[in-house]
């Protein structure tokens, strides 16, 4: 089985690098990541940077495609180069999948026109753009097309879709294996509880706070 | 603040960008890859790489450590270029931390004698050869030393470490913004509660079933 990842400029990494830890433990897997020209993609802030060790034109079939999201993400669902990639391979895989904002980038490719769909928080409104119906969860699933909510669920969406791929057998071991037994200090990740004041704290950018 | 997270081949890549993602928004901080040259790194299966951007010499005092596991975390914890490194910065550091096997690493460095710590399941015993207390816990800290269990367990570790550093208010904030609201599909991440053959499949291998 061949698993696609799609990287570019302002990728957020855990949103692919979650699935991937998943995704790459299945029976008989090849996980590539891939972008329009190989080499180093950092992330918005510019402080990580993954490796693209494939470029579009050498993944043409796999059978799983995960679009990552993160700020670069509402560039790239315009850029007809990445959105025609992503359209193409659509054509024939077994599952096409998002995470957080990379479901702009299938909105932008076609993909979403007529079905529900999530993404982060902050782009849900931007989803109708696509023909596309919002939906407040975390994993969303309609046909073959699957999108997660923001950055971290692609870890819930991957055991989700190993389920479906390889049995619950396998993807429990797989959850054994990175010992996906969660225990967040806080319960602050849900924006329907989130009260106002720490939802615009998150928007103007904490690290840009001086100490 | 400067915080250092340590590469090397074979690294588990989740278990360094789990807690990027949580700590690279912290205020005014600075998140430096750091590794024994600049570069590359590729995990134990060879289809995933981060980028060093910084070699040991050039960070020599980082405000926090984090020191992640994986395949290649056994051969890191006795390598003495690695662990004398480990060492020397954590006589300075606020925090020094590990995700997985990377407490292996601090072992090697002598940090853990003495102290309760974690890591992987699959590695708990081996702590006591560096002369730790093993704990079945998802995050342990002892003084400045954190230690965290498998893999995704750093996600909750960092977000311990960012209350710690900066206050409730922004770690819940960065919380919500990497919308960690974990919904597993299964209840199977714990391993004191895995059946044998589970834990025989995961030990196994599963990626390299033929289908």
């Amino acid at each position: 089985m061949e698993i696609a990842i799609l990287l570019f400029d302002g990728t957020t990494h855990l949103d692919s690098v979650g699935p991937y830890e998943v995704l790459h433990n299945l029976p008989d897997t090849d996980v590539k990541f891939v972008a329009k020209a190989k080499g180093a993609y950092r992330d918005r802030c510019g402080m990580l940077s993954l490796n693209a060790d494939f470029s579009l034109d050498e993944v043409t079939a796999p059978d799983i495609l995960v679009v990552p999201g993160g700020g670069g993400a509402d560039a790239a669902a315009e850029d007809r180069e990445l959105t025609d990639w992503v359209a193409a391979v659509h054509a024939t895989t077994t599952w096409t999948t998002s995470v957080c904002t990379g479901a702009l980038i299938l909105g932008g490719a076609g993909i979403l026109d007529g079905i529900k769909a999530t993404t982060h928080w902050r782009a849900l409104d931007t989803l109708r753009t696509f023909g596309a119906e919002p939906v407040t969860e975390r994993v969303v699933r309609e046909g073959k097309v699957i999108t997660a909510a923001g950055v971290s669920s692609g870890i819930d969406m991957a055991l989700t879709l190993a389920a479906e791929v390889a049995g619950d057998d396998i993807a429990k071991a797989i959850q054994l294996g990175i010992e996906y037994d969660p225990e967040p200090p806080f319960d602050a990740g849900d924006h329907t509880k989130a009260p106002e004041d720490r939802i615009a704290l998150w928007r103007a950018g904490i690290n840009k706070i001086k100490r």
